[in-house]
C-alpha cells in the first residue's frame, strides 16, 4: 500500500517536445486516480507503463482544453479495450454534455458505466471516501470555474507487535480489534491494545492546484498538505502576464505553499516560452525550502522525501 | 512545386507506441492540407517538423474519435500561437457544432476565422479548386457517414524550350501565352507554341479512403488515381471482423485499387492487434503489384515512385 504520483504532463497550454499538457496519475492505496486529461494523456499513460483500465476516478479541474481534451480519446480506448468496470468522473458542470456529444457522434455507446459528478467550485467539499482514502474538491481562482483536489490517506491500522502477540493467549480473531485500537477482554483477562501494537505507517496527503492565481480562497483547503502541486506558469519576469491570465508565478506558488504550511512543493504547468524551469525553481526556493520542478515522466512516492527533496520530514 | 504526403498516424482506433491514429499532411503545390486529425496530431506535426500554421485546409473523413479527436487541441494551439489566417475545414455535418462546443467551454473565442463546410457523403463532388489543385469529396461505406477525398494537381504550364525561344524574335510578353499552349502571331510571323515548348511537368493525384468496407460506390471517384491510400485494418484472417465493422482487409483494398486502376497503393489504419503489417503487405501484393504499408513519419513525394515503390510509371 503506497501513495504514488506520476507526472504525465508538466507543461501549460501548448505542448512541446519535452512537456505535454496537464495530466497526473495517482495510485493511493490501490485507488487509481487520473487528475486532468490533456490531449495525448492515453499515449503518456502507455509511455510510462501505466494501465489505463486500472483508473477508477478521473478528476478534471476545468474546461480549458489543455486539461480535458484527452478525455474523449481515453474513454474511447477504454471501451475498445473491453472495459466493463465503472468509472467515476468528477469535473465542472458541463463536462458530461461535452464528452457525451463527442462520443455519441461515433454512433456507438460505451460498454461501461460512467458516473459523471458535476461540481461547482466551492469551499472544500468531501466528494469521495472509503476505508483508505478521502478526496476533497475546492474552488480555485481562474478565468473560468476551476476546481482543485486534495487526496488524503485515512489513518492506517496499528501494526501488530508480533512478539507480544505470540507470547500471549490472544486468538486470531482478536487481532483485527487490536489493530483498530480496541482492547480485548478474553477469559477474564484484559489485553490493552497498546501492549500488543506498534505505531501505524504514516499517512500522507496530496493537493493539486492548477490553474489558479494565488488567492486566500483555497488556502484552508490545502492546509498542511504533505505535497502540494501548484501551477507556476510564469516566472517573476512575467508577473503582469500571470495576473492578467489568472495564473501564478513560481514565487507566488511558493508563497501559497508557505501560507498553507505545505511541507513539499511541486511546481508545474510551465509556459512553453521557457526553455527550462531553472528560474522558476530559483525564485520559489527563495520562499519555500522544499521545492521541486515537475517534468514529464516524474515519479514520486509520497513519504520518500529524502530521495526526492533531499530532506525528510521525519514522520 | 511538389506534391508531398506525410503519414502522421498509420494505426486504427487504439494508438500504440508505434502507430498513432489517422492523420496525414499533404503539401500539394504549396497548398497545405491536413487529412483527418486524431488525438495527438499536433504533437505528430511537431515531431516531424511540419508547421501547423501553414495548414490551410483540414479534411475530416468521419466522426469516429480516431479521426477527429485531435481537432479541438490543434485549433486551440493555432490560436495560442497567434494565428489570424483563415482556415477551411471540410467534414461531416455535425463536426462544427462538436468542435464549437469543445472550444467555447474554455470561454475564449479563437482569434482566426474558420470556414466550416459540412458535407454529406455523396457521389464525387468538387469542393475546392484554384489554379494548381482541385479537391473532391466522395462517399465511402462505413458504419457512420464517411467521406473520402481526392486531391488532383491541375495540368501544369508547358515548359519553355529555351534554346528555340532564344534563337527567335519572340518577346518576353509572348512567353506566358506559349506556356499556356497558345500560339503567337507577331510581325506577320506565326509562332506555333509547339515549336517553342517542351512537355510540362507531370501531374499527380492522391486519394484517401479511410474508413470503409470495399464497395463499388467509390470506385469511380478514385479511378486512375496515381496514389491511393486505402484502409486495410485487417488481414484475411479477420475477414469476418472486417465485414462486421465495415472495414477492409488488405486484400480487399488491393482489389479496389486494381478495379479502379490506381497506379500505387498505400495501406494503413492497421489494427493494433497486429505486430506489424507484413501479412497485410503480402496479401495485398498478391492482387496489386505496387503496394506499400504506411508507417508513422513516412514521407512520400508523388512521382518519385522509383525510390518509394522500386518501380516507375514513366509519366
Amino acid at each position: 500500500m503506497s501513495f504514488e504520483l506520476y507526472i504525465l504532463g508538466s507543461g501549460a497550454a501548448i505542448p512541446t517536445s519535452k512537456r505535454q499538457a496537464s495530466a497526473q496519475y495517482v495510485n493511493c492505496n490501490e485507488r487509481h486516480i487520473l487528475i486532468d486529461c490533456a490531449e495525448g494523456t492515453q499515449q503518456q499513460l502507455r509511455k510510462y507503463g501505466l494501465k489505463l483500465q486500472k483508473i477508477q476516478f478521473i478528476l478534471i479541474s476545468h474546461l480549458h482544453g489543455d486539461h480535458f481534451f484527452g478525455l474523449p480519446g481515453l474513454l474511447s480506448t477504454m471501451h475498445l479495450l473491453g472495459r466493463n468496470k465503472k468509472l467515476t468522473i468528477f469535473g465542472p458542470v458541463g463536462l458530461e454534455a461535452l464528452i457525451g456529444a463527442m462520443l455519441s457522434a461515433g454512433g456507438h455507446p460505451l460498454d461501461f458505466e460512467i458516473n459523471f459528478v458535476g461540481l461547482q467550485p466551492n469551499n472544500s467539499e468531501l466528494i469521495y471516501q472509503d476505508r483508505f482514502i478521502e478526496i476533497y474538491a475546492f474552488g480555485l481562482k481562474h478565468r473560468i470555474p476551476t476546481i482543485g483536489y486534495r487526496i488524503n490517506e485515512k489513518p492506517k491500522l496499528l501494526n501488530l507487535n508480533k512478539q507480544a502477540v505470540e507470547s500471549s493467549d490472544l486468538l486470531i480473531e482478536d487481532l483485527p480489534k487490536l489493530k483498530a485500537g480496541i482492547s480485548v477482554q478474553r477469559d477474564n483477562k484484559f489485553y490493552n491494545y497498546k501492549d500488543y501494537t506498534l505505531a501505524p505507517l504514516p499517512i500522507y496527503s496530496y493537493a493539486y492546484c492548477s490553474d489558479t492565481k494565488p488567492s486566500n480562497v483555497y488556502l484552508k483547503a490545502i492546509e498542511k498538505v504533505d505535497l502540494l502541486y501548484h501551477e507556476a506558469t510564469f516566472t517573476e519576469q512575467h508577473k503582469d502576464r500571470a495576473k492578467k491570465t489568472f495564473h501564478s508565478t513560481a514565487k507566488q506558488a511558493a508563497k501559497q505553499a508557505t501560507l498553507a504550511q505545505c511541507s513539499y512543493l511541486l511546481l508545474g504547468h510551465f509556459s512553453s516560452r521557457y526553455e527550462n524551469a531553472e528560474v522558476h525553481l530559483k525564485e520559489a526556493k527563495e520562499i519555500h525550502s522544499n521545492v521541486l520542478d515537475s517534468s514529464d515522466g516524474m515519479h514520486i512516492e509520497l513519504g520518500n522525501w529524502q530521495a526526492i527533496f533531499g530532506k525528510s520530514d521525519n514522520k
